[in-house]
């Protein structure tokens, strides 16, 4: 296995591409005057309406054997030529809810199956400025009688995957050494990991 | 002043885009294979390498005056047509540092002037399935010696948002609240505060 590499970029045209393409809407602002907004789309999205998921797995120790953790993944994104450390995550088939595919994509990309869905985020956007991706994040619980074992992942030909447990209130240091050595963080995984450190930093400061 | 609304969208090719474009890249994945990814990218991005700064903006009481909170703004956002939740942001002009584009966004979006800058991310990745858009988050300390009081935005002509501000401990009820009733989330502000949430709830779940 060699390193992952972009070997040259080129520019695409709407009409030749397959799994991005350009719009350029006229919205009216609320003054009544009419505006272009430029922005990216993708056409693979189903009738649900929702691109994709990802998943926040609680891998928890039924009798306190190890701390709350989860579970994070680090792959190659040729957009920005990085290795990328991410929440696991995926599209949604046609016909699939958000929570099947969340648990299909956490058992493909990390091997462990979810025992129920804790929570499903109501639907979020991406990057709205620039495109009109959209995701639901859906929390499962892996609960553990004892001792954290890592499973076998289930890749698909071409998939690349790097599964890595972490303990939730480590996330954020993780990410700074992760971060220190050339990997880079998506922006939805470290926004969690800064909003968990918040709060735990502001308990520690209460008088 | 009138809803905010798209009137039409339609196809739009790359060589006439000015604000987002399209690539495709050639990648060589682990095994030697030589593949395509097709994505989009902001032409706009200057030497600093970094397209935009969000900011979580830490408004605190001296004086124990009211809890710890932040701000986040709504604003419509053609893209995905409707209004959107988010933390102030903006992109990051030719020779601007992270900080210096946080410190002027949060003061025009907002009206608040930050007192010093707590921490910066290490550069973040929006969506890098998809496009190679990229960010830093920088949160800043904005100290009242009493109560907390609302100024006067600095808004540029065409810039329609409203702030609010909301105590940390209560964002992911927030968002529960606005998403009930029409409005979205911005992915990465939503996980902030799924994070903070978690943190919480694992603290409560102690033995």
């Amino acid at each position: 296995m060699s390193e992952s590499k972009v070997l040259s970029v080129e520019d695409l045209q709407t009409s030749e591409a397959k799994w991005v393409k350009l719009k350029k809407c006229t919205w009216r602002d609320p003054d009544g005057k009419e505006r272009p907004w430029e922005f990216a789309t993708r056409p693979t999205r189903g009738s649900g309406g929702v691109d994709a998921v990802a998943i926040l797995a609680i891998l928890r120790s039924e009798s306190n054997a190890f701390p709350p953790s989860t579970i994070i993944i680090e792959q190659f994104r040729p957009p920005v030529e990085r290795y990328v450390v991410e929440l696991p995550a995926g599209l949604i088939d046609e016909g699939e809810s958000a929570e099947g595919a969340a648990i299909r994509e956490l058992e493909e990309e990390t091997g462990f199956k979810a025992s129920s869905v804790i929570q499903t985020s109501p639907l979020l956007v991406c990057d709205p400025g620039m495109t009109n991706a959209n995701m639901k994040l859906v929390t499962v619980d892996v609960p553990f009688p004892e001792k954290l074992e890592m499973p076998a992942q289930k890749l698909e030909p071409g998939e690349y995957i790097t599964a890595r447990i972490v303990e939730l209130s480590k996330l954020a240091a993780e990410f700074k050494g992760l971060s220190s050595i050339g990997f880079v963080v998506d922006a939805r995984l470290s926004h969690m990991a800064s909003g968990f450190e918040l709060a735990e930093r502001l308990r520690q400061a209460k008088p």
